[in-house]
């Protein structure tokens, strides 16, 4: 069988629902009711009658329609006994949330829970995870409220993490940053379902454009790098290691109960199944929103079209820093940005539009780089405490974003003024940073991706 | 004399004050009259009766009452003739705004400013600049509305740039952010006031703790590099050099007129005046913030406290990887929390509170590593999604933080629930990250400055 079950199930169990708004089985009914899935939600629970107004079962075997999720909302020692009534009930998946199992070293409690699973043809992501969310079908275990945890709208970015912490402080700062998301997947244990497995669901999945992974170790090396090699050349995996270094390796073991392995080993492995690899949390996410928002470039040649020298030149630092080149457009598009702009702009090898840019400029550079065969990647800066600059450069910006000609970052550093423009470019597919390092990192990415998927 | 007459002089007189909402000389007037300066302001323009309901001069030298500090808000070819007038009029001080000089080949009309300024022992600041922003007098010629360059409030942070544009949009992301300045001061061309003399006068003045510095290239590079050596041991200079590539530099050519120094020499220049070198602007105000805000550390080892291991791992990856170290609490200190804690926490090396993590559990740990002599600095990561955790820990680290027994950072991703407990732990004294990386490269140079501290 598919994923499916799991994560556009036709109808879902909660077990462990709760009245009491403090428990996670509330907060997961709750969500379930609310969060738009469109499937019927039916809780489980010994104690209770109804809860929030929808009639409650002592058991999963008293339900009479067929479930086809359950969601496992109740402590560890309790679990495989709640597998055997749901095998029993004709449940397909299981998404087991309680910790206790071999992460503290309980591992016969594990192996009855496998045997349990085996027994009933069931399949199970956790124990000792978050389980899901997923944008699309509303499918959401996230125990967190939604004032303390925000949601992602539905957009490109799945995001696979072997660590639960890692995937609620993403969602989010996702969600408040207005990036979008297809599926959130914490796996914990991973007794079933595995890495491996869900790279190819999300491979075949249709809303998932580019997907991000956090991995401390890997359990299925082989299948995993199989499985990465195969999905790589389709979509754009980008993977964060964390424990890359004998002290976080430390803390590994500490925390999830798999030895982290060597840091170089990892390094080779992503590079021969076409991972890029992120050095950091928030460029894991600065190129996955680069590489599902973006065209691929036909080459390095990045042209900078800025309203401020400073920005100019620390962009043109970090694009040779990281192995990019400076474009150089032909004599004859510098002649006709000259003709059309005042005497003072700047075009070689920055386009400095310089304090007194206005929409016009901009427009007139970025269609002269849209249009020069020297140029593969168009950076623009625009700086918007100058005076002259207002709102009218999104619509330049998400006009030439259109063409879907050449990728485009834009870069912008201020205060809320900045911050409302930038959000209007995010959401008309042009990716956005605060400064150059950081968008140069993510084009970097996009250009490295593009080179290998051309040698596949 | 000081620079006193620029940043705290008794009158300013605006040259080219105007009544147009959009004009430069209407701005800046604007901002003296309503920015709390509390000396006189006078506006001089021919055309004007009153210009905001003062009155009026058409020349500087018709103000009766004396005034220090003209701001000189005219075009390039009238700045001569207007520093006579100045001159004449008694004037101490000049900031003059216009491009137009030596920056665009115009030696000569350079020439002729600097004979002015000499002839009548006047010092100035610029021209080919935006002048100065002073957080404590309310000097501001800053000629940006303020919607779209918000002005941080007064602080310990001063900036000295050599680029207008990365002045303005990192002010207007300072005050987004709730950082705090003491002076922005933007020199232009240097035709007088340069870069050494500004270090001097920050180093001397109260209300500044730390200086951070953009530079592209140095005038004066010996009376630099003695200025610098001579004040970063009374407080620590930042310094981000943009143009230190081939492709940098030759922007940095067109853009201010003075050619970029090699990047290697710079480095190690910095290095010897005991200036920390930071890579990008971002961590240029990481460190400043933490700086500025923190006690130096004993030495580099790090206990970090976290509620999730993921985030404990990364922050371990990356002290390592900076050249610090996780520091290993004595045997009693792990005893004493053990004890206190319930038996799931992980205590060696990270202290990992877990998903259960409360505000008593930060304390007892955060208690632990202060009185701890195996640890140095801590680093306190929180991730606010856990319904377990609520603002209490605001005061939890408020109460840590008062003590100043030793240097602390905070770590928190998320959304909007965890950047206003984030914003209130700022406003505490203890500098906030999303991050583990940012956070560690700024400790590492508050580590390495103290280090460097006991050295001289």
């Amino acid at each position: 069988m598919t994923l499916d079950s799991f994560f556009r199930p036709k109808s879902v169990a909660v077990i462990g629902a709760s009245r009491d708004p403090k428990k996670p089985g509330h907060v997961i009914f709750r969500n379930l009711l609310e969060s738009g899935y469109k499937g019927r939600v039916t809780p489980v629970n010994i104690h209770a009658e109804t809860i929030l107004g929808v009639k409650c079962y002592s058991s999963i075997m008293a339900v009479k329609e067929k479930v086809e999720l359950a969601v496992i909302a109740i402590p560890a020692p309790f679990v495989p006994e709640a597998l055997e009534q749901c095998g029993k009930a004709g449940v397909k998946a299981a998404i087991i949330l309680a910790g206790g199992f071999s992460e503290v070293g309980n591992k016969e409690l594990e192996k009855k829970t496998k045997q349990m699973l085996k027994k009933y043809k069931m399949r199970a992501i956790g124990p000792n995870c978050l389980g899901l969310y997923d944008a699309y079908s509303g499918i959401d275990t996230l125990f967190n409220p939604k004032y303390k945890l925000g949601r992602p709208a539905s957009g490109p970015i799945s995001f696979i993490s072997q660590s639960g912490a890692i995937l609620t402080a993403v969602a989010d700062w996702m969600s408040m940053k207005g990036y979008r998301a297809s599926k959130f997947i914490s796996y914990g244990n991973a007794i079933d379902v595995g890495e491996a497995e869900l790279l190819e669901y999300l491979a075949k999945d249709p809303h998932t454009r580019v997907i991000c992974i956090y991995i401390e170790g890997v359990r299925e090396g082989r299948r995993f790098f199989e499985a990465a090699k195969n999905v790589s050349s389709r979509k754009p995996i980008i993977a964060l290691k964390g424990g890359i270094t004998t002290f976080g390796s430390k803390a590994v073991g500490s925390h999830t109960g798999s030895l982290a392995g060597s840091a170089r080993i990892y390094s080779a492995m992503f590079r021969q199944a076409g991972i890029i690899e992120a050095t950091n949390m928030e460029s894991l996410f600065d190129i996955a929103r680069t590489l599902s928002k973006q065209p691929k470039p036909k080459g390095p040649r990045v042209q900078v079209i800025t309203d401020g020298g400073g920005f100019g030149i620390l962009a043109a630092d970090h694009i040779y820093k990281y192995g990019l080149q400076l474009a150089r457009m032909s004599p004859s598009s510098i002649a006709s940005i000259k003709k059309q702009l005042p005497p003072h702009i700047v075009t070689d090898p920055i386009i400095d539009l310089t304090g007194s840019a206005d929409e016009n400029g901009y427009r007139t550079a970025i269609n002269a780089a849209l249009d020069d065969d020297n140029v593969d990647i168009l950076m623009v800066i625009a700086l918007f405490q100058l005076p002259s600059l207002g709102g009218e450069i999104v619509d330049v910006i998400a006009e030439a974003n259109s063409m879907r000609k050449k990728p485009m970052v834009f870069i912008a550093a201020g205060g809320k003024f900045t911050e409302m423009l930038k959000k209007s470019i995010e959401d008309n597919g042009v990716p956005t940073f605060s400064y150059p390092e950081q968008a140069v990192m993510a084009i970097k990415a996009l250009a490295d991706y593009s080179k290998n998927s051309k040698l596949h």
